[in-house]
């Protein structure tokens, strides 16, 4: 039985999150999945800055977000992050958006970024030498 | 043949928008989408103004990005917001943000609202009057 | 000897603050103070939702930022938030932000807020009874 | 008679940038003295592109905000920048926002910027020949 390499990330709405709807902007989900999809990275080594270090930028080229209930000033969320599996050359990340509390499904979201050179800024037709090593090794611990 | 109900909305990339890839950030697209879809409810009276003038509100549900080109520091760009037609008592738009000189496609984008009361907040299950009666004034006036 | 009322309150740098100086872009320390501020306010009780429940708004009239160094991705700070006694019927913060490992200064601010009635907007020109009262509880406490 | 250099830059309130309060959230100023400021520098050749082009980075040192109005969604304002001529290897900008309408002041604001050197970020310690040439050029002109 599979069991998917994922991490729960805690966050408190601010105050300038909320819109004149009294609930969290909708376009600020995003940066809610980026803290998430980055508090996996420094868990698992897979951040922007482990990105970088290995001479790779990680831009983002599909964001879908499917929203379920609002959120309010001050609420607890946790964003939970998961690892997608793909042969492709990209980082695929799926994410629930949940309630502290009673772990209400709020939103759930899909990102995938492609992995450029940092230096040419080319785009990578096959997976990198370091991320073939990653899976390697966290992805077959989580069978 | 049909024509859509569409208005472009031109745009000009701020310093702020820029990460620390020198490109914008993409969760700013979201903003674009929402200034795009404004400056097209203004045109034909369906923006949040009207919307709460009529007793409802109208939060997204869904927001799906598909990124295309990368956008820099003071980019002249076009948010190309088109009205989608569904018997739903919804408001779906499509959208496509364009450079400015060459009309090249940086992105492509959809988003999905909802009906609420703006008093009880309930979801509304069929198309408001006004909804009606907009759609009958603007739709058959594009075929 | 006078201790000040304040609290500290972590933080770490997101990857969207950054901006193409590949430093914070100065306009989010605005929201930082505000997140030190709102933690200030929910462990001594003065926060949005109390002001709210007293039937006050709170409204931010000045803002003053004096940057005194750079801060990148991921860095972690403390936003030291300090209560200035007045008076007057404001609620006014001195902040520092600090480096949480070396505790180096990053930067110090100042907010200065009113207070409206939350029912008609009028601006208060005396402080409210609550005010008063937690100002008697809190201030002394602090000698 | 000295008459000041500056520009007026209009600018829509987006939807967006309104909080719970219902009015502008008072961070957001930040990005509006920001579009003005880089207006006026495309106007007159001084924004981050040309510094950029000079071989600097003007990184903000101090931002000091006045709120008088508060504004509300699709409020038209205009940004108007004016520059504050020093003998310091500074960019000192004042600015006031204005309702498109009444040209009510709804804020005063100033901003500091200092300069390093792109390459080594070394900060400027004596205006560069660029900046004095800019200043030589426009300054005189607008006696």
């Amino acid at each position: 039985m599979k069991t998917a390499l994922q991490l729960l990330h805690p966050l408190t709405v601010r105050f300038n999150e909320v819109d004149s709807y009294q609930i969290v902007w909708h376009g600020h989900y995003v940066g809610y999945l980026e803290e998430g999809r980055e508090a996996f990275g420094r868990q698992y080594g897979l951040d922007y800055h482990r990105l970088e270090a290995e001479g790779y930028l990680g831009p983002i080229i599909e964001v879908a977000l499917d929203y379920r209930k609002s959120l309010r000033y001050s609420d607890q969320i946790l964003v939970e992050t998961t690892f997608v599996e793909t042969s492709a050359p990209k980082l695929i990340f799926s994410y629930r958006l949940l309630r502290a509390d009673t772990r209400e499904v709020v939103c759930k979201a899909r990102t995938v970024q492609v992995l450029l050179s940092k230096e040419s800024r080319a785009l990578q037709y096959a997976p990198p030498p370091f991320l073939t090593e990653w899976k390697n090794h966290w992805i077959p611990a989580t069978l």
